[in-house]
C-alpha cells in the first residue's frame, strides 16, 4: 500500500514540469509523513532536471528544501508528533553505522547517502523530492523548524544555510575575521547573513555593482565588483577566508592572492572544469583550497537554530507550481532575488492522509 | 671593512662552481659570525643557481641548510656565545615587526624576508650562503644545534627538516594518523622520519620500488610504488595527510582521491605548471589542497630539539667542494641518497677570525 500524491515531475531531461502523482511509502516504525508546505529551488535541481551532472533518474521530482508539517509518524518514533513543523535538507538516508555518520557527517556516509530526490534508496525504491504535497523522511533525516520563523524563508536553509555554514563554522568565523564572499545568488546572499551574524567582517566579491545595496543590506562591510580587475591588486592579501559560492569556474588564481597568510578558499560549486591554482599562490602564503559540500544533520539542526536566533532567512521569492520552468530560466540567468520557493498549496491536491 | 672569506660562486646561470672570495661583513651589534662547517644541497639550490625561478643574483654563492661553531658575536647578542654549535636556515633577515614576524612566521613577512643567498637584504647588500667558510648573520635567524647531535646530518633539517615538519605539526599528526609522503628524496625521506616519530602510520608513495628497503628502514609502515596504477584504487580514500615533496608534476587528482574524509594534501613543491584537480574530489571528501613554505624560527627550533630527542637526521652523502657540480646533477636525476652536505673543510682557506 502507497499514498498517491499530487507533485510536480518532468519526465525526462530538459522537458517541462508536470502536475502528475507520484507514491509515498506506507509509514516504517521509523519514518515520519510530513505534509509539504513550502519547497525551495536550489541551482543544483536545475543540474540534475537537465541531468548535467548524469546519472538522473526520469520522470523526476526534485526538491531538497522543504518544510511542512507532520501528519503521521511512526511507532518508533520519539523527536518528532504530528502538528510539528520540520524539515528536510538534501538527503533522506544513510548507514548511521559508519565513522562518517557516527561523526554527524552523514553526507559523506560510506555506504554512500540516499539524496533526497533521483536517487535509488536502500530498499531499491526511487526518491522522489520536495517539489509535492507529501514526504515520508526516516525520523533521524528530519530537522525540527525552531518556533517563530518565517517558514518560506527559512526553507532555503535546508541546503543553502547548512552549505555556507558549515565551513564558516569549521573555520572558526567570529568577530573581526575577514571574510569574503564570492558570489551572491542564492548561496551567497544566505552566506552573508550568516558570516555577518557571525560577528565577520564581510565583503562581497560580485562581478557587478548590481547586487551593492542588497549586499550591504545583509550584513556585509563592503562590496566589490570584480569586472573592475583592479579589486584583485587593491585587496591582495586582505582575507583570512573567501567562500567562493560561483557553480561555474572563476579565475581561481586570482581570487587566491586575495587571501592573507594561512587564509583557505572554500569552494562550494561544482564547475565541470579543472580547479586550477599555481602552487606559488599556495606556498607565498600557506594558503589552502577546500571543498565542502552540505553538512550533517547535527550541523543542520544547530544552523537552524542559529538562524533563528539572530533572524536570518533567505530573501526569497515565493512563485506557484505552474511558474518552476520559467524560474528555472530565472536561476539560471541570475535573475532571482534571491532564492524561489514554491508554494505547495498551488500544486494539485492536498494530502488527505 | 669587511671579511674576505672563501666561497663557492657560480658566476652566472648555469656555470660551474669556482672556488673564489666573498666579502663578510663586520659585526653590527646583534650580529653572529659563524665559521661554517656543513652545508647542504637543496633542490632549491639548483633552480636558483640555474636562475629556473628567476630573478636570481650571479655571481652566487648558494646554501641555506648551514651549520658551524660561532667564532665571534657582537655587543647585544645574547643567546649565542663564541664556541657555540649552531645553524643557520633559509632566511637571514625579516622586519621582526609584522603581524607574521610576531607570529613566529618571518618566512611570510610582509616587509619581505631576506633569503640567505641570491637576495638584497635590507641594507642594500647582496647575501651569500653557506658554499662558504664563515656567514655573519642576525642574531635572530640564528639557531642552537642540540648537543650530541650527528652534524653532517643534522644541517639538511634546516630546510628539508623544517619543510615537512611544519605541516605534519600543523594538521596535529600523531599516534595512528594516516600519513601518505609522496616522493621519497630530500624532503621526503625527513618527512617519513619525522611523521613516523609523532606516531603516524606513514606510507611512501614512490614512483617505484626502487628506495622500499630504505623507507621501511625509515619508519615508513608501508611503501607503494605508484607506477602501478591500481594503487590510486587499492588505496582510495585511505590517508588523513598527504605531503607531495615532489617538485614536477604529479597527477595531483589521483593523489587527491587517496584522501579521506576531511583529508588536506599539502603541497611542498613548486612545479611551473598549475596544480590542477577537479571540484568533485574537493567536494565529495571535504578535501583540501594546501601550500606550505618552511617554518619561522621558533618552529625551527622546536624542529631541531624534536629530531635530536628523536635521534633524527638526514641520511646524507657526505661530498668535498669539487663534487658540487657533479651532486647538482645527481640531485635533479634523484640518484642521491637522500642528501649531500659539504664538508666545508674542503673549501678554500679556513677564516682567520
Amino acid at each position: 500500500m502507497t499514498t498517491t500524491i499530487s507533485a510536480l515531475s518532468t519526465p525526462k531531461a530538459s522537458a517541462s514540469f508536470e502536475e502528475t502523482t507520484i507514491e509515498r511509502r506506507d509509514l516504517r516504525d521509523d519514518d515520519v509523513r510530513i505534509d509539504i508546505r513550502w519547497a525551495g529551488i536550489c541551482h543544483s535541481d536545475i543540474h540534475q532536471a537537465r541531468d548535467e551532472w548524469g546519472g538522473a533518474i526520469f520522470p523526476m521530482t526534485p526538491g531538497h528544501e522543504i518544510i511542512g508539517t507532520v501528519s503521521e509518524v511512526g511507532s518508533a518514533v520519539t523527536e518528532h508528533q504530528v502538528g510539528d513543523t520540520v524539515g528536510v535538507g538534501c538527503f533522506v538516508d544513510s548507514c548511521l553505522e559508519c565513522e562518517a555518520c557516527k561523526d554527524g557527517e552523514e553526507q559523506f556516509c560510506s555506504k554512500g547517502v540516499v539524496q533526497t530526490y533521483s536517487a535509488e534508496d536502500y530498499h531499491g525504491e526511487v526518491t522522489y523530492g520536495g517539489y509535492s504535497r507529501q514526504v515520508v523522511v526516516r525520523d533521524h533525516f528530519v530537522l525540527t523548524i525552531p518556533d517563530g520563523v518565517d517558514l518560506a524563508g527559512t526553507t532555503p536553509l535546508l541546503c543553502a544555510g547548512i552549505t555556507t555554514y558549515a565551513p564558516l563554522k569549521r573555520h572558526g568565523v567570529g568577530e573581526g575575521t575577514r571574510v569574503g564572499i564570492i558570489g551572491m545568488g542564492g548561496l551567497g546572499h544566505v552566506a552573508v547573513k550568516i558570516a555577518a551574524a557571525m560577528g565577520a567582517d564581510v565583503a562581497v566579491l560580485s562581478r557587478t555593482d548590481a547586487k551593492k545595496d542588497d549586499g550591504l543590506a545583509f550584513g556585509a562591510k563592503d562590496y566589490f565588483a570584480t569586472e573592475d580587475e583592479s579589486v584583485f591588486d587593491e585587496l591582495e592579501g586582505s582575507f583570512d577566508l573567501l567562500v567562493n559560492t560561483v557553480g561555474s569556474a572563476v579565475p581561481l588564481d586570482s581570487f587566491m592572492g586575495l587571501l592573507g597568510r594561512g587564509g583557505t578558499m572554500v569552494n562550494l560549486g561544482a564547475p565541470s572544469e579543472s580547479l586550477e591554482t599555481s602552487a606559488f599562490s599556495l606556498l607565498t602564503k600557506r594558503r589552502a583550497l577546500e571543498g565542502s559540500m552540505v553538512g550533517g544533520l547535527p550541523q543542520t539542526q544547530e544552523m537552524l537554530d542559529f538562524c533563528a536566533e539572530h533572524g536570518i532567512t533567505a530573501t526569497v521569492e515565493v512563485i506557484s507550481a505552474d511558474q518552476v520552468d520559467d524560474y528555472y530560466d530565472k536561476v539560471v540567468d541570475g535573475e532571482v532575488r534571491y532564492r524561489a520557493v514554491i508554494d505547495a498549496e498551488t500544486l494539485g491536491e492536498a494530502p488527505t492522509s
